[in-house]
C-alpha cells in the first residue's frame, strides 16, 4: 500500500510502505475512507522537533473495517469507524475515570495517512456508526477522531458552563473546533483571537461573538476590556506556545479556568503567578473516547459541522502539497482521500 | 500598644508602634484576643525571603471591634470578629465570583502580631460570632483566619469529593488542618506525607488513614502503591517548593486535581508535564471568606477542632519565642495571647 513518510523537515513523501497486518488479538485493520494533515504534524515538518528517522505520519482517521484480531467483538469487517488519535483498552482505572488518552495501554497514532491502519486496541478505541454515513458528514466524523475531540476536551477542561465567557487562544482547526464546543457547551459570549480573516469568518459562523485581533499584552487587555475589566471564565489554549500558554493565563479572571489542547513547547508555568491568579489549569491529549458517541451523534444529526475546518480536499497521493498548505496557512486543514 | 516588627531574618523584635486608627471609612480597629505565628512568617525569619526594612509581622487574628469607619455597618465595637488575611470588600466581580483572596481592593494583612490592628476593608472582611466564644473554641477560630480556611480551600480546589482518595503534602499546619478539610468534604482515604512523629499522631487523629514518610521519588512510588498504581484523585499541596509542587504533581492520577496553597518559592512547573499528566492544578492565597460562615460554624459546634494545631500557647510578648520554636520545629504553630 501507500502512506506518507516524513524523511527530514520539508521532506515528506509519499511512498510505498508494508501493508499493516492484525498482531495483537485486539487490533483491527481498516481501509482508510478518509485522513488529513494536523497542526501538530508540522512541528517535525517545520524542523521544530526533530526527525531522527523517517516515520509514517497521521493520527486522524476514518475507515472501514477490513479485519479484526480475536478480542475485538465491539466492530466487525465491513462497519464504518471512528477513532482517537490515541487508542485505549477502554477498561483500565484511567478509561474508566473517562482519562482514555492516558490509558494504562495507549498507544499514540501515527500511521494514519495511508490506505490501510493498523489501530491497537482496535476494541476499546473504535466506534462504529449505524450504517455507512454519507460523503456529506465524512468530514465531519473525521474532525470527531482529533480536532473536534481536542476542541471539545478545551472546553471541557476550562469548565465552560451556559451563560459564561469563553475565550480562544489559536485559529487553527483545533481553535475553531473549540468555538463550536464553547457554544455547545452554552456560553453566551465567546471571543475568538484571530487575525487571519478566513478563520475569524468561520469563528463567527461557529458561534464566536467577539474577535480579537490583537496579541501578546494588547491581546490580554483587549480580552479584559470585553470581560468587565477581570477577564473570561473560560479559555481555552489551542496553540501550545509559551507566548500562547501567558496569552491564555493572563486572559482568564480568578477563579476562571484555563483548558490547553496545544501540545507545548518550552512552555514552563511560573507557580508564584499561577499562584496569585487563582486560574486552574487543565490540559493532555484530548480523551476523545469519552466524548466520541456524543460528538458522533451532533455531527450525524447535523447538530454541529466541524467538517467546515477542512478548507482543502485532495486525494491521500497529493498528501505532500496537503502539508505544503498548511504550512504556508494556504489552508486551514487539509483532507486527504485514498 | 507593642507588636512584633522583623528587622533582619532571625531577628524579630517586640516593641512599641503606633495605635492603629481609622484611615479609611472601610477600617475596622479590633483588640486582639488571640494571634499566632505562621509558617509563612518563616520564609523571611529565615531568610528565604528579604527584608529591605523593618516591618511589622503577622496575618491572623481573632479580636474584638473596638471601632468602626462610617461605612462599616456588618460589626459594631464590642463583638467577637473573625476575619481572613486577605480582606475583601465581598462586593467587587472577584468577590462575587467567590474569589475574595483576589478582591480588586485586596489588602494582605502583615501586621497581626499586635495588640491592636486595623482592617482594612472590615465591611467584607470581618464575621462576627454570636455572643462572646468560650477559651476553648478560640484556638479554632483563630485557626479559621488562614490555616483551616486554607486547608479547607487546598481540599477544595484539589476538587476533593465523598469517596475519593487525597494525598496532603506538607505536614505543617496547613497540611493538617488540610488533613481534616479533606474529611469533611468526604475523602475515603487521605494520605498524609509525613516523618515527624507529632504532625503523624495529630495527622492520624484529624482523619489521615495511612502515613507515608518517604519524599522524593521513594514518595511518590509509596502513594502509587496505596492507589492501585495510578495515583491519587486530588492532592493537596501545603509546602510552596520545587520539591512538594513535583512530588504532588507526580502523586495524583490521570484527570486528577493537585490544589497549591504554599506560596511557591522557585516553582516552574513544566508544561509538556503538566499536559501528558492530565492532572488539573489550580491553588492561591486561600479565598477564606468564602468558607468563614461555614468554617466557623464546624467549630463552634465542635465539628472540628483545627485549634488542636497550636501545640504552643505563649503570651504576645514572647512571639520571638514563637518564631524560634516553630523555627526549630520544637512547635507545629504558635499561638500568642495579647
Amino acid at each position: 500500500m501507500r502512506g506518507a513518510v516524513i524523511h527530514a523537515p520539508g521532506d515528506v513523501r509519499f511512498e510505498e510502505r508494508d501493508d499493516p497486518k492484525i498482531i495483537h488479538p485486539t487490533d483491527a485493520v481498516i481501509r482508510t475512507v478518509a485522513t488529513c494533515v494536523c497542526g501538530s504534524d508540522l512541528w517535525p515538518y517545520r524542523g521544530l522537533e526533530p526527525v531522527d528517522a523517517p516515520h509514517p505520519m497521521g493520527h486522524e482517521y476514518v475507515g472501514i473495517v477490513e479485519e479484526v484480531g480475536s478480542e475485538v467483538r465491539n466492530v466487525r469487517p465491513g462497519q464504518f469507524v471512528v477513532g482517537s488519535f490515541a487508542t485505549s483498552d477502554n477498561t483500565c482505572a484511567n478509561c474508566l475515570n473517562g482519562w482514555q488518552s492516558s490509558c494504562l495501554h495507549r498507544e499514540f497514532m501515527s500511521t494514519c495517512q495511508a490506505d490501510y491502519v493498523r489501530i491497537p486496541n482496535a476494541h476499546g478505541t473504535l466506534v462504529a456508526t449505524d450504517g455507512h454515513p454519507d460523503g456529506e458528514s465524512m468530514p465531519g466524523l473525521l474532525a470527531v477522531s482529533d480536532v473536534m475531540g481536542t476542541g471539545w476536551y478545551a472546553a471541557v477542561a476550562a469548565e465552560v458552563k451556559p451563560g459564561s465567557t469563553a475565550v480562544v487562544v489559536g485559529d487553527g482547526a483545533v481553535g475553531l473546533c473549540g468555538v463550536i464546543a464553547a457554544k455547545e457547551l452554552g456560553a453566551e459570549r465567546i471571543i475568538a483571537m484571530s487575525r487571519h480573516e478566513p478563520r475569524r469568518k468561520l469563528a463567527v459562523e461557529f458561534g464566536a461573538t467577539d474577535i480579537v485581533t490583537e496579541r501578546g499584552e494588547e491581546g490580554i487587555a483587549r480580552v479584559k476590556e470585553l470581560t468587565d475589566g477581570i477577564g473570561a471564565d473560560s479559555v481555552l489554549e489551542c496553540v501550545g506556545t509559551a507566548e500562547a500558554m501567558r496569552q491564555a493565563l493572563r486572559s482568564a479572571r480568578p477563579g476562571g479556568n484555563v483548558g490547553f489542547v496545544g501540545v507545548p513547547h518550552e512552555v514552563a508555568v511560573d507557580g508564584q503567578e499561577l499562584f496569585f491568579s487563582h486560574v486552574g489549569l487543565r490540559g493532555g491529549p484530548a480523551p476523545v473516547r469519552r466524548f466520541l458517541p456524543d460528538l458522533i451523534d451532533r455531527v450525524l444529526t447535523g447538530r454541529i459541522n466541524p467538517g467546515k475546518v477542512f478548507d482543502l480536499t485532495l486525494p491521500l497521493d497529493q498528501v505532500v502539497e496537503g502539508y505544503k498548505a498548511m504550512d504556508e496557512r494556504r489552508a486551514i486543514k487539509a483532507l486527504l482521500k485514498p
